[in-house]
């Protein structure tokens, strides 16, 4: 365990020195309001707290404040939009807070290499719309696209609506800016779609939340943005029928949707509460929305019609096709707001982030009834079942004294049966402070070690999101 | 410089227990040709020979040996089918060369995952073919797929044809079983789409290029089989126009072409040369291989008659549609036959694999041209020009007797020219032995430094293919 540094009135002082005093914060509210992100400091058994914020304005300022903080021993935790799931961006040290609301400028859509530049601090769907005006595509598209920044996608890797076609963020960055904890400031990658020079230092830093170098310029990858989309409304009896519609759409019908998104009976009861609208067949065992998309309307229909087909051979109770603006607008509301109708309904709760093979999903939501009726909670189930990853959460009743015992007891028995199913602990919420306890259930001693050894590569002063994914 | 140990007969003696005398080999033919790549013996200014061949037959042999060889501090260079380009397979300090051909079965096919778990040594046509058994694709597709194995292609991060539809070989890579030069079996990824469990491992040891770890099980994602072809073959008068086009297509057309391969007026002669068959338009400026798939022929057709406007928009000469086997079969020959044709007809070359962002491929081939002017030398330019990345070949007469100083000067120019044009010095072939000596001019110490930190994370005796990527 290292020892850090204490923020003193000195090293303020020395931050205010390096970045300007309008770009330095210690007042309370805000110190507060920078030291959590939507994990929920209920589910704390302590308070996190930065004991000082910065608000660097270039690549200048995020070094120095590094190459000052390491000399001092004193943590940095990087910090996004504070959208995570995981902790990642609580200063778990306390220690200063890097906050990228100031860098948040797009640099660069560059056309002829279909490739976008943008600081850590611009908005994800700032970046989706500024590759939609050139008729192009970013296809990162995390559920809290419209709060979230894109260098806190890439610190976490974030998943979203479009990776069963596109792949994560990770699979669109072509290039980081990163400062190291030294303040040396590096490139890893270029403007280019393939790169084997050296490892593969660009990918090693996406999705390393933060405790490798901090990322101070991003460049992505744009595609052709597809004019025409449809989305499907389709409502099984159970879970096995709407999951074993997954394969058989890929090998029948021959595409990869855009989207491939579920959500369980509970998903669209507690949205419905919250929302005060429905979907049809709102009591059905599941829905799953299918995303095609394309360019040419006739091919379109063509496919959704194969597509629908093939869920009525599969059991489907109905087949709603939204082609309109209206009835799309209200499916992706109704998948959006889970999330949020959770928080807002709920004090005490778990939101989970499994990923199995997507076959075994029906087995995975079996050991979440089981694990639901053993510790009396309840369970809402959505998310990208296209790529396995199933958002498990668990709901305590408010009355429940001792619920943190139950809500750990139920993520154990998850835990364990997600890995006998070949599934893992996170697919793209991260591990940051909330699973870190867990992690050793996954990855074996030889695994954490190589992960220790390679933090000690980049951060020898572990000075960096101390605590986060492994401790030292 | 770390001191290795001999092979002993002793050695040769411990290895026969450990693998059966069957799985070890010392007799100097053999040693001979598994100690060379296709980079060509006379490309070296000293000799390289394994002392002793190893074929293991299982993750347990492999494990066995590497155990043994780091406690006694032999070096162990992996090797796949020997076609690579960079000298990787080559045993720089001797040692134990660990070869795959009988680790090559193929394990799982999974029809509800969509994946294909296989062995290092399965020839990749070997796993392109068993997927399309089930109306499935692997999208790896090297040049060399017919002999190279998927290990290879793993270690090296192989690009090939499809890179700009659906990214590299590591894009496609979902898990790896790794053994570690201790002897420790591991597993990195899973039958997961997305996996934020901890550091991106996978992605790591893809491209390593067998520094970090031996590959002993690759489980690769497989996609819908696209059941219609069409190859368009687009002579330009130059190569600004072609290249030009290579925006437009995505931009306008709205696709991403599965292909998008260029060929200079010197590849279509030197192929000529060689297969004795010759391309319409042969003495055009650039020739453009576009292919375009998908499931619905009028689609496609509309798609090819949109992409060819485009190109004569660009100054194309004309619009070949290859829509039959036969033309497209000799169009993919030609293609394929430049890196052999070379080989063949020349004894004293430099085959260069460079990435620069797309649209500065004519400025590139620019400083091609004033670097043969300067050198004396001819150049065969062809490659994957989606991707911006160009195999530029670069010539010697065979009567020219300092040839080795005039390719070190052309290379060294033509490196400085790229990485002012914002690329690097390989894409799909790797740094290996063959560009050690120039990857300070790509990346900055920090980086360097950071590589030789993650080599001794994982390799602490620098047993495992020692001499490649960079010194230690």
């Amino acid at each position: 365990m290292t020892a850090y540094s204490a923020v003193t009135r000195e090293v303020v002082r020395d931050l205010e020195r390096l970045l300007g005093a309008h770009n330095v914060a210690v007042d309370p509210e805000k110190l507060a309001s920078y030291s959590r992100d939507e994990v929920g400091l209920q589910f704390w058994d302590r308070e996190y707290r930065a004991e000082v914020l910065v608000f660097p304005e270039s690549t200048g300022h995020v070094s120095a404040v590094l190459a000052y903080a390491d000399s001092r021993r004193i943590p940095v935790t990087p910090r996004g939009a504070g959208t995570g799931l995981s902790g990642g961006a609580v200063p778990a040290f306390g220690g200063i807070v890097m906050a990228f609301d100031r860098m948040n400028r797009i640099l660069d859509i560059d056309l002829e290499n279909l490739t976008i530049t943008a600081e850590p601090g611009v908005v994800t769907a700032e970046i989706q719309a500024a590759a939609a005006r050139h008729g192009l595509e970013y296809v990162g598209d995390p559920c809290s696209g419209d709060a979230s920044f894109i260098g806190g996608n890439v610190a976490e890797n974030a998943g979203g609506n479009k990776v069963i076609k596109y792949g994560t963020t990770g699979a669109n960055v072509l290039a980081l800016e990163v400062v190291l904890p030294s303040g040396k400031v590096t490139w890893f990658g270029g403007k280019r779609r393939k790169d084997v020079t050296g490892l593969n230092l660009v990918h090693l830093i996406v999705g390393s939340e933060g405790i490798l170098g901090v990322v101070t310029r991003v460049v992505l990858k744009l595609v052709p943005r597809q004019e025409k989309v449809v989305d499907l409304l389709v409502p099984f009896s159970t879970v096995e029928e709407a999951i074993a519609l997954v394969p058989r759409v890929m090998r029948e019908v021959k595409l990869i949707p855009s989207s491939l998104e579920f959500m369980d009976r509970n998903s669209l009861s507690i949205v419905s509460r919250y929302l005060g609208s429905r979907l049809p067949y709102q009591e059905a065992g599941a829905h799953l929305i299918i995303q095609l998309e394309g360019n040419d309307e006739e091919v379109l229909s063509d496919q959704y019609e194969r597509v629908g087909d093939l869920c009525f051979e599969n059991g489907a109770l109905e087949v709603f096709v939204a082609d309109n603006r209206n009835f799309r607008d209200q499916i992706w509301k109704t998948r959006k707001n889970i999330a949020e109708a959770i928080i807002v309904l709920y004090t005490k709760y778990a939101k989970e982030d499994l990923v199995v093979p997507t076959s075994k999903i029906p087995s995975l939501l079996e050991s979440v009834s089981e694990a639901c009726r053993r510790y009396s909670l309840e369970a809402v189930n959505y998310g990208h079942v296209g790529d396995g990853n199933i958002h498990v959460n668990l709901l305590v009743d408010e009355s429940c004294e001792d619920w943190h015992e139950a809500i750990e007891g139920a993520r154990r028995d998850l835990y364990l049966a997600t890995r006998e199913l070949g599934g893992t602990l996170s697919g793209e919420h991260g591990i940051g402070l909330k699973r870190k306890a867990y992690l050793g259930m996954f990855l074996d001693d030889t695994q954490l070690e190589i992960i220790r050894g390679i933090k000690r590569v980049f951060d020898p002063n572990l000075i960096l999101n101390p605590g986060k994914i492994v401790d030292l």
